[in-house]
């Protein structure tokens, strides 16, 4: 009866794998106001040296410090999971496999890396940190984690979810967090827009600026942002994802992957199971790595590879990636976090290098899968998840058509409980399907006018 | 940085422990509505033959069937935690493990009964299953179980939880199964009721009253009830839970337990960490085994033993046990689990035996101690667990007192991810403290006059 695959506490990975160094193409660095590369002096303001270090760092392998791992194993290793009763469901020849990130006291990948940012945070001296939230599994991880590590924790998050989703509210309180809703009157930033726009849904782009701004304009110094994806020491602290899957497919003698699936919106759950294997990928293997979002935010399979800014407001430095411009309100889809209107550098990069081939999904689909998913193998995915199920789906029926006894592998990065009222409406019959029309991409992406190029 | 003790598949216990057969004090026999005690066959119209002889048996030891632990293993062996954060925290010398139910996919022990049912009631021919929920755990839990195992469910959800928690319902129907408000017009029993009393907040007594109705009135005998909690065999499912915790305070060399706490509804969660240690209690070992009730339902504490229909409309055989009447209607507390008239009749043997000494708490410091928790070890617990946490801080502090090194072992019976509403009430101090007043208890108990007793 295996189908569950765990590892013991001195299996747990203890390095990181950062992916930079192997590229084939070098990423381009950020740019700063003057178009010039930036140093780490001018991100200083928003993120604490040791985490700046680690975002430009060229070592494949980074330690990961002992009290961080100490907090990782209240959950992790996760299990690696066969799902046995979907595959005799679908009559697939394919074997399926799925890293249950899901498991962690806020129910998704996302610690992972909010535990690394706290605790370097606090080792620089920080004792505040600001963020966004778009579904809220990052502000809810933040928040987890500075609790843990006993920080203050401020988020700002979209206010199309955080009215749709009270609940997110309330759990990122009983962890000790504060929560408002993006724009706020808190901020230059928050006032500006709901002056123009007083209706406007938000977005990630426009919390990502009101959170750098409240961290930057901390006089005591002691405030630093932190962001839950798209930058490279994200990508890096989730790795250890994709390292736990290889020991994990090594201890029951799976020796090849054939196809390994993630969501992605920023990037980071995706990153974290896939980049291990795009090493191998790198040096030979034939794997097929699949990124997927949301047809409507089609931000790797339609959008195209510039340098743009992380926030709304211009705050960040620029940053080379796939991207619908920093002006784009996504549509009101229900998967929240796959909204965001970039894709992390180091995906974009291997995007570029052809080592991994995006696809886009209705929601419609994403949502029969994950209904299929939960009556046969019992979990119940968040909205983002069911991306990667319907797309693991659809390579299981493709190895039944073509015969083949392909390895499947897909990253479960949370369950959701706390965003079922996507499946009510699913059920009752309130989903459309929606793909970003070609003029209306073509009218967010004025916003990346005039900007350098990559 | 051992604080978190898993097991390996082979290590999963493959028998369930039953302490009647231990119990000092045998079981009066449940009652049937001439007085005499029922035999199996009357039980024949509401559960299937192989679960009758399970609630009837006089086996210490009863088989795991191999299908059942290959579901169970999907999350099964739940982890050991030792809470060395709360310790920290709460400066005492003793040591807190909490066994952790909460990662199950409905998120609380319950589907380790719901799966063995629904597998005993598919064995026999059954093919739809009704059953009642209060604040929904269970009605989630056997939801899954029958998506699982390819039954129908319909559940009849207590109708204060079900306008409170809308949720609830979306992931049972995501599961496939049917949930209704109680009282509904699907029933005699719940169109009596809502035409005496059409404001009725429902209670579990009723909802029992409407599952069983249903089942026993399917013309083609292919429906049958379940219950998650109260019945013997229920309390033998669920001791899984303290048949792993010994294996795993073992494989870490903690010899002795000194404290034992789980929060008691009917019983289930209790009984299934606390069973197995009971019987090393009937034999000698000095442990203080604690079930803890919340005070507005005083049935261990405060209310007799007797015999007593476990529903309203007195459908149910007469059972030994604590019991607040089954007229009673709970006072609207947040632990909506902890709310049923009366407690199981093995813990009530247990209690009568001097066993076990339950333990009444109020809400607020029920509230108070769950947040502590959540900041401290990371886990929002549900409302009903965060007395039974409640309880482990009062033992915790009591050891700093006293300067023991005590250990202290306390159930995790689920989170509260789904139950944040009570939270956002405590944190607004909406929430007060209510203990049952004695002469609205006697008005209850009125409902038992006249019925024999044990």
């Amino acid at each position: 009866m295996q189908i569950k695959v765990l590892l013991n506490e001195d299996e747990i990975p203890r390095q990181w794998y950062n992916l930079a160094p192997d590229l084939p193409t070098p990423l381009p660095p950020p740019l700063g106001p003057d178009g010039k590369p930036i140093t780490p002096d001018m991100l200083a303001p928003v993120f604490p040296m040791n985490l700046i270090e680690q975002e430009v760092s060229a070592e494949r392998w980074i330690d990961i410090p002992e009290e961080i791992l100490e907090i990782l194993y209240r959950w992790r290793p996760t299990p690696l999971h066969r799902a046995v009763a979907l595959e005799k469901y679908l009559g697939t020849p394919a074997k399926i496999y799925y890293k249950n990130e899901s498991v962690s006291p806020p129910g998704s990948h996302k610690p992972n890396t909010a535990v690394a940012q706290v605790w370097y945070n606090k080792q620089f001296g920080i004792e505040k940190l600001t963020t966004e939230t778009g579904a809220g599994q990052w502000g809810s991880a933040l928040s987890f984690a500075c609790a843990l590590l006993g920080l203050e924790c401020k988020v700002f998050m979209v206010r199309i979810s955080f009215d749709q989703k009270p609940f997110r509210k309330i759990m990122m309180e009983t962890w000790g967090g504060k929560c408002v809703p993006s724009p706020s009157n808190e901020t230059e930033t928050g006032r500006r827009i709901l002056a123009e726009q007083p209706d406007t849904p938000g977005s990630l782009g426009i919390a990502i600026s009101e959170a750098i701004e409240e961290a930057v304009s901390d006089p005591t110094g002691k405030t630093r942002y932190s962001l839950g994806s798209v930058l490279n020491h994200v990508m890096l602290h989730q790795t250890i994802i994709g390292l736990e899957t290889k020991k994990q497919l090594e201890k029951i003698g799976e020796k090849k992957v054939d196809v390994i699936i993630g969501c992605a919106g920023g990037g980071s759950n995706f990153a974290g199971l896939a980049f291990p294997f795009v090493y191998d990928k790198i040096h030979g293997a034939e794997i097929d790595i699949i990124p997927v979002e949301p047809a409507s935010c089609p931000t790797m399979t339609k959008a195209p590879y510039v340098y743009d800014f992380g926030d709304t407001a211009e705050m960040t430095p620029l940053m080379p990636m796939h991207s619908l411009g920093h002006a784009f309100i996504p549509p009101p889809i229900h998967a929240g976090g796959l909204r965001y209107h970039g894709i992390a550098p180091l995906v974009s990069g291997a995007i570029n290098d052809g080592l991994i081939s995006p696809r886009a999904l209705h929601q419609l689909e994403s949502y029969e899968a994950a209904v299929t998913f939960a009556r046969t193998e019992g979990i119940i995915v968040a909205p983002e998840t069911s991306h990667a199920v319907a797309a693991a789906i659809q390579e299981a029926k493709k190895a039944k058509e073509e015969g083949k006894e392909k390895v499947i592998l897909f990253n479960l990065s949370g369950h959701g409980l706390m965003d079922l009222s996507g499946y009510a409406k699913y059920f009752d019959g309130e989903l459309q399907d929606y793909a970003l029309p070609d003029e209306v991409l073509k009218k967010f992406l004025k916003s990346i006018e005039g900007l350098p190029k990559p």
